[in-house]
């Protein structure tokens, strides 16, 4: 065997995700999972499953899914867009928006799969440093470019951005697609939902893999401007005509109805997220403000990567990012009260 | 609104799947899926789910479903690549392994989305002629050319190749790539599967959408030496870390594993298929040899467009190519016996 054929082969360096481990006892803090299970809607949406259904195509345009999404956000249907994943409505977003020759512009500490779909399509991009505290200058985004892309709240350094921050970016910016990626907002910060009837070169994606606990259903979404999103579905239907199953589809729209149990898990995890907070605090730790289910964190004179290392040991699973200017910090989600405490706990021991 | 991010967007061409009609009564013979439910394994795989295991990530690598895969088809678990349907495994292949200067090639009549995925990527192609009876001649593609794609058996002609033909193609292409797409190969035609340990430059798809009745469920698969298979994981880590969902990944090992009842439907759509066939020969119809759960058939003197615009009138959902050379053909799924009857008594008011 010769791989001549490696001549024609994309080069490429991919996203390295969190460890998903498969122990019992482990107490899991490194991929931002939420510690709650899903709404109870989910069992009642497998249960009314007609299995029979699954030997045909699923409706293409998942249209349970997508409206159950545009009544939950005020938003037409043809304003939202469905994927697998936030990842892959915002890699099909990078393949539809950005395909001019300037560089779509990023923050250098953000979700480090911005870069990878770069690569993966031959996108030029620049990355703006943030400043010394972590925040993101609006004034980096107003540059020539071709396009824009901030998460808000941020990961992981956890920090949101004002709105008016956001806006003056996509104001200023109206020949490019500006995405907010707002996995996170839903543990704070504000959303960028209201621009995208005001401006049609915003588009704002969520997913249900944090605040809906569904990371093991695959389901994120974009909303826009009918317009935006209609580009994207024509990517779509040029790529994979269906990509929601047909109980997935169900599924999802039965989680959106359960917004009482939403509000009572994100809020209880912005409570616990808080305690820790002050906890870590308290022991000397540096903490940065956090928008969102995790902390990012360090402590003057210890050794980042030590620390993680020594908690692994013990069965905790925290994020350690080995990259410049982020090397002395760990990044923890926030588990449950008794997982953080024992997470307090074993780090008293440690530091 | 002024629209000025166009400038950036992607211009593309997408395919266009057969309608799914809501409706009941309709006899859908448009999407070549399967008449007959799935297996039991489907109910099986739903009650022992954890539905709470939902809040984690699923396995990225998807082992319990490429091991399934792996032991059906007695190849190493490496040797396997799921995907969220053939879509989209062929898909990421074509961007993993196309991207020299040279032209991808594939038939002119066969599985349109090929060319949509060359327009997706910006991969050149050419279309080599089908003979006059729609068979492939292996001779036209043994010239220069970045990759080649064939489907076996082909779609829409339901036509299959002789082993020796692939494998002289394989074979005589040691630079390219060569997938050969087996959507079908369940119902008729060899599988390709027994190259894959000798030559490093094929790859051999394959669905759960139509012999295994699980169109729904979105699950497709490529075999291949490890190293293409590895390949093509480098792609999907640089595109969404986890593209199948816990459940689908527990459904599709289910499913494999009762082969029982995969035989038995499998050679009930072949028999209720040449029943079909002998009848619409009986009538004057040109029926090509089938190796696919469809048949395409034409008859000299009627208008192919018009006997589909009768059948839909008459709620029988089949498939029309608008398309030169194919344009006096319907494509028409096996559906049940009962189905059948019901379309040969209708063709036979109609034409």
């Amino acid at each position: 065997m010769s791989f001549e054929w490696k001549k024609n082969l994309k080069r490429l360096t991919p996203y390295v995700p969190g460890e998903q481990p498969g122990a019992e006892n482990i107490i899991k803090l490194n991929t931002n999972e939420n510690p709650y299970p899903p709404s109870l809607g989910v069992l009642s949406a497998i249960e009314h499953f007609d299995t029979d259904s699954y030997r045909k195509y699923p409706d293409p345009e998942a249209s349970v899914l997508t409206g159950a999404i545009a009544r939950t956000y005020s938003v037409d249907a043809d304003q939202v867009f469905v994927g697998v994943g936030s990842d892959d409505v915002l890699g099909m977003s990078f393949l539809t928006f950005f395909n001019g020759g300037d560089p779509v512009l990023f923050p250098d500490i953000t979700y480090s799969f911005y870069e990878v779909w770069g690569g993966l399509y031959g996108i030029p991009f620049e990355k703006k440093s943030l400043r010394d505290d972590f925040t993101i200058d609006r004034e980096d985004y107003t540059g020539t470019n071709g396009g824009i892309v901030i998460a808000n709240p941020n990961a992981p350094t956890s920090i949101s951005m004002q709105l008016y921050d956001i806006e003056y970016i996509v104001k200023n910016n109206p020949s490019s697609v500006v995405i907010i990626d707002e996995a996170y907002i839903d543990f704070g910060g504000e959303t960028a939902l209201p621009l995208v009837d005001r401006y049609d070169n915003v588009l704002v994606v969520r997913t249900f893999s944090k605040s809906r606990s569904m990371a093991g259903a695959r389901i994120g979404f974009a909303v826009g401007c009918k317009e935006l999103i209609g580009a994207l579905c024509t990517t779509k239907f040029s790529y994979n005509s269906y990509t929601i199953d047909s109980l997935t589809i169900q599924i999802g729209a039965a989680v959106l109805a359960d917004d009482v149990y939403f509000e009572v898990i994100r809020k209880k995890i912005i409570e616990t997220r808080d305690w820790t907070s002050e906890k870590l605090k308290g022991m000397g730790f540096d903490v940065l403000p956090s928008d969102t289910n995790f902390l990012f964190v360090t402590k003057p004179g210890i050794n980042a990567k030590a620390v993680f290392e020594a908690l692994k040991k013990r069965d905790i699973y925290v994020r350690y990012f080995d990259k410049p200017r982020v090397s002395d910090y760990l990044r923890i989600t926030i588990g449950t009260d008794e997982e953080m405490k024992k997470v307090i706990k074993v780090l008293e021991e440690i530091v």
